[in-house]
């Protein structure tokens, strides 16, 4: 059965790294002794080894190694054999490039389909979406396709920002960036706001976390979705 | 000559479009008589015809008509044979996409350096650096390359944005986003902020309007530099 953790954000404000995450990473690593870390987003250039000692951090109070997918010499079968795996946050671009280029992406989709517990952070979420389109990355490098795991049968926009009361900024609000989106593709979007995430079991997807999501959908008004409220309906 | 304003926004908070570059529209555009606008970025999805209205009245003080490319048969000879061109802001990704299938990203460059005047708001700035490679848009649609004109020998980054002060947001500021472009490119950025651009004239690169610019050079640490400030060394 599927099981997965798709997360806005690692950190909240003032928190240590994945703490309110603790709880659901419990349950959805339940007898896991090793996780393999995908470093590749690479957050502000820190090198693989050096994230995989943050994301080891992270996960030392659950009793669970962390051993980076980088250090092996086949990450293809290093996934197969997972028991658990886990995306980090960082550049969006880089790590769809990367996992693209190591032929990586559609293993992460077939393992984690037939069920290897997988957890995303921020970029680690946007590819359990169908494309990484909604990711607010800059396009640093250049990935060969924009197709993600479609393990979520939509898209995701993770750090969802509500427009800013009062900015003068003329850039575009988060809400218009998607809505543009929708002026080209018809992929439903869930802006996940940090703190929340969203939790899959088998078919049934559902939001958790204490605030709501916004959904938008081609051709609708977006609207808001309560915690708990189920969204497999969407795809 | 080289004749070219590249801003950071079409519109400031508050004011009608175009309004505070028009004294550079005139000095830029003197003696044109008609100006192609390049729509395809299309802001909001706004239609091609309506954004080109929208263009059309922001030249009509200065006593210039506006025609949009789209609405040439062979937009090539189109720019070939243009007094002066005028690039609207929008999604980036869907204006370099366009301009690469239809085969113009180069004839813009072409006749750009041969001498016709050329100005571009957000987007329409972004073409003008080396690569697309620091916009804020998001990747709507899936380019055929990154690559744009180089009519700078630097990248842009419009709406350039200082991190905002007590933001318990966690995803990324302007600044850390383009530390992350510096960790797999050596491009320069030019962080434009809102009421800045850049004026060009033959080889000298000029910062214009009321504000500092943020530099980015690889391995350097950020810097401003002041209105008035030559930036054509950076290349």
């Amino acid at each position: 059965m599927k099981q997965i953790v798709l997360a806005s954000t690692s950190t909240l404000f003032g928190e240590e790294y994945l703490a309110y995450l603790k709880p659901a990473m419990k349950t959805l690593f339940t007898g896991v002794k090793e996780v393999i870390f995908i470093p590749y987003a690479r957050p502000g250039g820190i090198s693989h080894d050096d994230y995989t000692l943050r994301a080891a951090d992270g996960f030392k109070e659950l009793g669970i190694t962390v051993r980076g997918l980088h250090t092996f010499d086949n990450p293809v079968a290093a996934l197969e054999n997972a028991e658990g795996i886990f995306t980090g946050g960082g550049n969006t671009f880089l790590l769809v490039k990367t996992l693209h280029e190591k032929g990586l992406m559609q293993q992460v989709r077939s393992v984690v389909e037939k069920g290897t517990p997988y957890m995303g952070c921020s970029a680690g979420t946007n590819i359990g979406g169908l494309t990484m389109q909604t990711t607010n990355d800059m396009p640093i490098v250049y990935p060969s396709s924009f197709e993600t795991t479609g393990l979520v049968p939509f898209n995701i926009n993770p750090h969802y920002l509500d427009p800013i009361e009062g900015s003068q900024h003329m850039g575009e609000t988060r809400e218009t960036r998607i809505k543009e989106f929708h002026t080209q593709n018809i992929t439903p979007v869930v802006g996940l706001r940090e703190g929340s995430w969203l939790h899959v079991e088998g078919n049934t997807i559902t939001l958790r976390g204490k605030l709501t999501a916004r959904i938008f959908e081609a051709g609708k008004a977006p609207y808001e979705v309560e915690s708990g409220s189920t969204l497999e309906h969407l795809g």
